[in-house]
């Protein structure tokens, strides 16, 4: 020990607290820069960072709840980050003690790879375009001006070839970008090849037809035409500035009290969401993300085959999905903005301005109306959104948590950017009944491929508490006889799922029912346990086969719901390394061993879905597509909690 | 001929157009107060109003679709209308000439009766608090101060006991109002009666168990706490005004022109619905409305078996379902408001205000946006909204048309107002998982019974023309051999309904599908015929007994959409007439003839539905909680119809 070691030790020993304990720092706070620094440092200097060695992650490891809600402010704070480095090829998982500065876990990562780096599926096209054969197979495709072509390496999220397993393996392609701005619109088909990523090289070609590259417009800003006319300025005001407080991280708005932190791989993370009760702060939420996302195209060619996303865990682990959102467009101009931490590949921390934005929203509905008498009673309603956006390359996603006056939480995905598509002979569908099943055409040589969009929601519910059970309240038919007026009802009937299995849900409109989190140890004024309702909205199950690699790795897409017991290790619902893997890890194999869920620490996770076969109108952008769900209280308050709302918008 | 009348008859022969059409009407505008008294007078000079006789409904008789689309402002306005008049228990229909003032049809209705009338329902009061025997119940239960206590008879919409073949029969029962300021959740409970109405007596009492009147909180308006804290002023202003215009009639926003009337049965009707698309005005929708509404409770105890309430077709056919909106609170106090005519019992016009409104809403969202580079892309999007609201006793629902500016038309349903509950000696639920199943605990003593909310919406579509048809595109899963990145895909399959029961359909996650509407003989730029396609919502189908007497008349609810051939008569998804049928009329009754969809006039049926297990946050009134769907354009437009909307919402 050093003579200053022994002085900081002594003088911590005097002082009440530890000496990290004087940050504000809360336990489910993301990750600061001098953080990401510490965890830089503590594996640099255990040996772990060659030149070479690349950075896909950094993320926030969350302390064990028992920690968090044994915490108060003041206290130390337990901070660990979990690490994913790429080398050679091989990657490697660590844990890191932040404060610590130490390296806690190391180790080399079997049965799945890293995440693809912007580097390999970007940086591909210096050496691809090197490729003799791809030249060739661009030249006879009359395109020699190499500087207009891009090409890219994509991974695929299982192991589809065997040389995934010892190494990190692109399925490539290339675009034109001569005469746009973007070479979305401009794929030249027919031309699909496999890069050695660490060799830096092109190992196999196929050269199949050739398809002239399109030339229709694909350009979305540059509109020749004036605006449409008779859109009036409409304006919102706000004199008083916005009804949410923030303190130290704790957003209180209405009744509503909850954390947020930007995670750089599942974007916004809620935390400690809960709703004051009589003055008494009650928890619904502990926390809740998305946990991943996956997105099948379909169709079987070549170079499409291999498309099948994971987008989450498969791309841009260190920056995340997660990207700027533009004031007055994505939000109001006034709105508050969140500033996220991620990481370059070489492990530096960047900040990225405006990656989440809280505002409220004046809906113009009412809260509750009645009309008794001839006169309506009632009162107008605002919710508070915290939004954020992914762009994952093509598509947009506009993310969405509503927080509504009644305690209502809504999750809204709004789907929009430009679609993916493959260039074709076709100028125009021969006829749309017997035209090529696969997708259609959106503009002229330009066809928009059938996909799926699946969204993971993790809701880790801990109504009133952590022990929490999962109750289907179905509905069943019942007989009546001998009543000339009726001969059926249905009734409810309560079933508390016993195990994982139990509550494995899709949603059939012959066999109803309502899905709930209720806490069996505490009762409402009328005896009821207290409980959260899922209520889902329009949705999609895929309806791919269940021995499909790609279904097998985005199988939580089969079923509409699910619940599992609480396990810190399980928090992405295709696995936490999903990218060259077996389909080892996920919803479908935790649940398999159908662990008992009944009063105890359970988590929901809602599949968010939608089919999609395009159309013109979704060229050469797409108009914004939205899809939500939604949780609500159920005999959680005692009566409507929204009786004491202001009588107007302009009161406060 | 007397001598005046050859004298018209000679002007008229005179002028280029005949008299009538001096007015600006259109032939698709709802009646107004001369036409009303035009019809009143038509009836009385042909003898049919006895001082006896009430009006049940005057509603517009729509000229065929022909004679509609063939008009242009200035050509004589057919105008006609259908009259139910009520007498000596008998109901009687007309048809009137509204100009020749002139009886077109008249006779008396069989198989089936005339909606019940305000005075039916609560007119009963009197004879019924005069009964012995039910002066002896309520005495037995403590209540002898009769002017706090309210009787009502109610309507059953199938002939369920047959008296009702010949006579008009009323289902009684009675609630308690004292200490209150209205009687929801104060029913009196076990003691019901039937009544007949026109001799204005009881015939029959069931006295069953005693349960005391609840007296815990059901007021919703008097709260003494102060308005919950910090809820800022929250204001949208419009400094030059709202970006629609109204122009006799016609109201065009963005892209959008349609017309609206107030049909006192049906409430907001959209007439007209078109698209300007490169200057040129597109058929999308003929005619659109709410066709009926079906609410079956769920307890077969006596007083609650019958009901199952056929709304629109069995009450208030006069007055209508719509009720005055209150600004700032239902629509923001700068909307514009739209009157409505209506009727009193004796025939004369009665002018409602405020029966609907419209007004642009900031949604804060992109209409669309796409991060390309670094910089983000998009146009931010408004909506204009048609809104009106339905009062029907205890529950209230807001029925929005909401038009976006990409083509997008959606359609919410929001539910509040106060359920209806049923008194109880529960004051709380022993055990949620053994207790009563028909219901929830709501307050002490107050039961809020299961139920369901279903709305038939009737959407005539008109793509481009008249003669549309209905095509399915499946998706089906399809095996993928002999590859190592997929061994599935979806297809997408149009199939074009054929017939009538071709087009019956559900929603089923496990076999997906999209709706459309399209035009065979119209083809987008890339030879796709145009189309509009159906996008349900989150929603539900009646699971009761089909040979229940309350679901046959209720059928449309089975399923979740339907399709027939244009027929003038056929308007309203529960048949004309309801009360007291036999289930002859309606779309289960219609679509039995399977009559031939393809390639002619036909019209979508859309089924918005959603089961109701009550929770105390419903009580005592209930939190809105909206249901939607929505039709957009496919292959209607060329290209994204939205890329030229003004970059800011403070432009224009």
């Amino acid at each position: 020990m050093t003579g200053l070691r022994r002085l900081v030790l002594f003088l911590a020993l005097l002082t009440p607290e530890p000496l990290f304990a004087q940050s504000t720092t809360h336990p489910l706070d993301g990750l600061a820069t001098a953080e990401y620094w510490s965890v830089y440092d503590a594996l640099q200097s255990a040996g772990h960072l060659t030149p070479e060695t690349k950075f896909t992650s950094v993320l926030l490891h969350p302390p064990s709840k028992a920690t968090v809600l044994a915490w108060t402010p003041g206290q130390p704070v337990p901070r660990e980050a979990d690490v994913v480095l790429l080398r050679d090829s091989k990657t490697y998982t660590a844990r890191v003690d932040i404060a610590a500065k130490r390296v806690v876990e190391f180790g080399e990562l079997k049965n799945g790879q890293s995440a693809f780096l912007a580097s390999e599926m970007f940086g591909a096209d210096g050496y691809i375009k090197k490729d003799e054969r791809i030249i060739e197979a661009l030249r006879k495709r009359g395109i020699s001006d190499l500087r207009t072509v891009s090409c890219s390496a994509l991974p695929v999220a299982y192991r589809a070839v065997p040389e995934q397993a010892t190494g990190r393996v692109g399925f490539g392609s290339c675009s034109r970008t001569h005469g746009t701005y973007h070479s979305w619109g401009r794929s030249i088909e027919g031309l699909t090849f496999q890069v050695d990523i660490a060799a830096k090289k092109v190992t196999s070609i196929s050269d199949a037809d050739t398809v002239p590259v399109p030339t229709s417009e694909q350009n979305y800003e540059e509109i020749p035409d004036r605006p449409r006319p008779n859109t009036t300025p409409i304006s919102t005001f706000q004199p008083l500035g916005q009804g949410f407080r923030i303190d130290h991280g704790d957003i209180s708005w209405q009744n509503w009290r909850f954390r947020m932190r930007i995670d750089p791989r599942v974007g916004v993370v809620l935390n400690l969401v809960q709703i004051v009760d009589a003055g008494r702060a009650r928890s619904v939420l502990y926390e809740a993300s998305v946990s991943e996302l996956f997105v099948p195209y379909m169709d079987p060619g070549n170079g499409w085959n291999n498309r099948a996303f994971i987008d989450a865990g498969e791309f841009f682990a260190g920056v995340g999905f997660l990207k700027p959102l533009k004031p007055g467009l994505d939000c109001p101009a006034g709105a508050t903005w969140f500033d996220g931490q991620t990481i370059s590949e070489d492990g530096a921390p960047r900040l990225t301005s405006r990656l989440a934005c809280l505002f409220e929203r004046a809906t113009e509905n009412p809260a509750w109306r009645h009309l008794q008498g001839s006169e309506v009673y009632g009162r107008p309603s605002r919710e508070l959104v915290l939004r954020s956006a992914a762009t994952i390359g093509n598509y947009d996603y506009l993310l969405d948590w509503r927080f509504e006056p009644d305690g209502t939480l809504k999750v809204a995905v709004g789907a929009t950017g430009v679609i993916e598509t493959k260039s074709t002979t076709m100028t125009a569908a021969h006829d749309a009944h017997s035209g090529p099943e696969t997708g259609q055409l959106v503009a002229e040589g330009v066809f928009g491929v059938n996909h799926d969009h699946y969204f993971s929601y993790r809701l880790d519910f801990d109504v009133d508490g952590t022990s929490n059970s999962f109750m289907l309240n179905r509905m069943v038919p019942q007989r009546v006889d001998n009543d000339p007026m009726r001969k059926s009802i249905w009734v409810n009937q309560p079933v508390v799922a016993a195990r994982e299995k139990d509550a494995i849900l899709d949603i059939r409109l012959d066999q109803p029912s309502m899905w709930m989190f209720m806490n069996p140890s505490v009762r409402s004024s009328l005896n009821y346990p207290v409980a959260y309702e899922v209520m889902p909205g329009a949705t999609a199950k895929s309806i791919l086969s269940g021995d499909d690699p790609v279904q097998r790795i985005g199988a939580f897409s089969e079923h509409q719901f699910w619940v599992t017991r609480y396990n810190e290790a399980e928090r992405y619902a295709a696995g936490t390394y999903p990218t060259s893997s077996d389909a080892n890890d996920g919803l479908a194999v935790w649940t398999k061993a159908n662990r008992t869920i009944e009063n105890t620490d359970i988590v929901g996770w809602y599949t968010l879905g939608f089919h999609h076969i395009t159309r013109a109108e979704d060229w050469p952008v797409m108009p914004t597509m939205w899809h939500e769900f939604a949780i609500r209280p159920f005999h959680f308050f005692n009566k409507n909690p929204v009786l004491d709302l202001p009588k107007s918008l302009a009161d406060h």
